[in-house]
């Protein structure tokens, strides 16, 4: 994966690359320290951090701070599904009829989730959470008779500042709107930043709520190709936007759903210069951003636009680390704040105070690293089988994602074979996947699926991939 | 206020009502039977129904079903305050800095909150609600763990739909999507019937909400005048469809906020079959449609339009009777249902679980009932200690409004009170009031205030209007 060349560094890379491949160098593996390797081989400091750097962009190690480098982990050599072609075309955003229904399944607890983004109630405190809202109501209780309009809950705004200060976004309470989930605050910064007829650009594949929402609101998306491991290709998009009257972009920077990928520091520089030089509003969706399996916090695009001013929109919310049904989120507007909080008291004007104030409390007491370094452990242990079985049943020709964090899979299946009558002829078994189509407003992705891996391991588990792997390979 | 004239029904009718003004009926006292004064009077029962069908029309009098007809409540004989006249230009909507004001005030227990439409939590049933959430969360412990997409919770749409039926809106499951409040509601239904730029109209005075929700849509309004007693002017409507490209009527026919007007069933059976002809949608504002203070529930515009394919949506919630920090709300949305679940998924998703299955339990177990028979004898004593205090310690020239519920007074002052200024010099002593222009697209009503009687009547509420009495005299 690493190309040889004249250069001392590329000749280590490629040596330490081997040494992986072979299983010399195994996942979680250390490698040693920059300054011991430098002495080993005799060779410069800057030289094995040119190597190390090398191998760390083609994804086989990784930086954990203050420990050193470690081997990805990476449970098979399955290759990659591969990212799309430029399309420079805006859509008009239909989202079919598979949206709907794969919404619709999650009511029925007889049917495998594979399909929806979220995870199974055993990976979240309920219990923990639970106690704080008895004890919130019987220490305050006319809480829910009265209600914070739009900004909102002032202690949930503190918490939700205080923790992304700390991945370099300064905020304040001031900058933050709370709102029902990510969805109403992604839905909220698209309407103030954009109006019906706009174009945005959007990333290939994308977050289907995302198309979604675009298609309610009667606004065209164009399609940048995210890569797997490092999403957004920012050079795609600068070309772009010489032809294209992009009013916006909306993009997952740390764990794109359905890719897991994330965004390298340049290229989130890259981005937010772009899109400030040429006037374009950046939508951040960082929904998945607690959820990096080496548990690092990459820095939100929003912490490269500092400032009231600034032209990025950060998206967060609670709902795929807490509690997806409190439907706790909050939007920092930047620039457009004031109508975003306009546009919240339109929409829905105030969210329920009794579930801010228990994350507010949950955030505060420390309670959500504990559990965020579980849950990733969880996560990640779960991508790995999964990923494993897909890579060991399904036929040959599959690719498969090795996301860096989150719990869902992104599926190439061979050639031919049609992902929306597959979705079908699962469900007819009780299985729900999200066809790739879902992923794109121009029907792209026909042999893709995302599958979820939010539900712990079991052997009804096997046998729903193993009965999907069959059926793809009779489609195939 | 009975003209008298020829027939033997107008002279009767003038007599009763005179007997009402000089104080020998009072209000509550229950009029002779029908039968009874035909026969004392030696008049046909015809001619008796005639006069107290009259006096009703007037509001005078009303009748409860089984009961009989007794005298309205009517605290002064201080005149209404007076409709606008129609005006046919339609407007962009942008609502006041005070709207924004009104809302900030709401977190401030220090201010005399007039200003806002919401009721003290004293009346509202908050220790029975949380022991039911408690117990739900003791008894389903990851009851949120999951989120029920739109159009939502099962249970909770199974009551409110039984609860429409019974009101005479054949309703079932399917014909509702639980929103965040009557807001969300509102504005899905908005976003559904007309798109940006299309013209609304609007009763004028309209809720200050609906025009906020229009604003953000980028929509314009034009104002249709709306009786004190009545609501609004079909004729009016009527006429001026003839000539403006009116898209949809936005309507509370059940106790017009700021009005607390009640649309009589023959308005209602007009307007629905009007709009019908000319193909306009009917977004009927129904929160308020419990709080009638004599118990009565006037049918919904959306009984007059029955079935799934419905020109009426209807737009509900628990925000003015139960917990407005739940956000529990709903709408049916007739021939746009399929698309408002659509919205509702770009939108916000899904409704907290919790709240609605609490709201649900409540609806189901009588405790409703029994609630609201309570709450609206409060606020019905309540309305009348406010418009007599109003009555009696402002200028002359000043008119009361004399809502049939709800909980809102409309009080328009002497002609050149600036009720905008009135509104900044009360904040400053610790008051809260809605200025007149809040509820008008083009800034009508610049010496109108809504007045609301949300909060028990006390020492410091009668100080309040005092001092508000004192502002209006100086600057009248």
């Amino acid at each position: 994966m690493v190309a040889t060349g004249g250069y001392l560094y590329e000749h280590l890379a490629d040596e330490l690359s081997q040494a992986i491949d072979r299983g010399a160098l195994r996942a979680g593996d250390r490698l040693p320290s920059v300054r011991q390797l430098a002495h080993e081989r005799s060779v410069s400091v800057a030289t094995v951090l040119e190597a190390y750097l090398r191998l760390e962009n083609a994804g086989m190690i990784e930086v954990r701070p203050k420990s050193g480098h470690f081997v990805r982990r990476r449970a098979l050599a399955t290759a990659e599904p591969r990212a799309p072609r430029v399309c420079v075309t805006p859509q008009k955003v239909t989202v079919g009829g598979a949206y709907t229904k794969i919404l619709a399944s999650m009511r029925d607890p007889e049917l495998l989730p594979f399909g929806c983004a979220t995870i199974d109630p055993s990976y979240l405190p309920m219990a923990a959470l639970n106690r704080t809202v008895i004890q919130i109501l019987r220490e305050i209780q006319t809480v829910e008779a009265r209600y914070e309009a739009a900004p909102g809950l002032l202690t949930l705004r503190r918490q939700v500042a205080r923790r992304l200060v700390a991945t370099g976004a300064v905020l304040g309470e001031d900058d933050l709107c709370t709102t029902i989930g990510g969805t109403e605050g992604l839905s909220l910064a698209l309407r103030a930043v954009a109006k019906p007829g706009d174009v945005l650009a959007v990333e290939s594949p994308a977050y289907f709520g995302i198309l979604q929402i675009i298609e309610g609101l009667g606004m065209r998306a164009i399609e940048i190709p995210a890569h797997p491991r490092n999403g957004l290709d920012v050079d795609g998009f600068e070309e772009l936007i010489k032809t294209q009257p992009v009013k916006a972009v909306v993009v997952s920077p740390t764990l794109l759903n359905p890719l897991g990928s994330i965004m390298p520091d340049d290229a989130r520089e890259q981005l937010v210069r772009v899109t400030k030089r040429h006037d374009i509003a950046v939508i951040e969706d960082d929904v998945y951003g607690e959820l990096v399996f080496d548990g690092t916090r990459p820095r939100p695009l929003r912490a490269f636009a500092p400032g009231p001013d600034s032209h990025v929109l950060l998206v967060g919310s609670v709902s795929k680390t807490l509690a997806p049904g409190y439907r706790v989120g909050w939007v920092a507007g930047g620039r457009w704040q004031d109508q975003i909080v306009r546009l919240k008291h339109g929409a829905s004007l105030a969210c329920p105070s009794l579930h801010g104030m228990a994350v507010a409390e949950f955030l505060a007491s420390g309670g959500y690293d504990r559990h965020l370094r579980r849950l990733r452990a969880a996560l990640s242990g779960n991508v790995d089988r999964y990923r494993e079985a897909i890579a060991t049943t399904f036929p040959d020709g599959t690719r498969v994602s090795q996301p860096r964090g989150g719990f869902v899979l992104w599926v190439e299946l061979p050639q031919g074979v049609d992902s929306l009558q597959l979705h079908e002829h699962a469900l007819r078994k009780r299985i729900v996947v999200a066809p790739g189509p879902l992923f794109s407003a121009r029907g792209r992705f026909s042999n893709f699926l995302r599958i979820s891996c939010g539900t712990p391991w079991s052997p009804r588990v096997e046998a729903g991939l193993d009965t999907l792997a069959r059926m793809v390979a009779r489609a195939s």
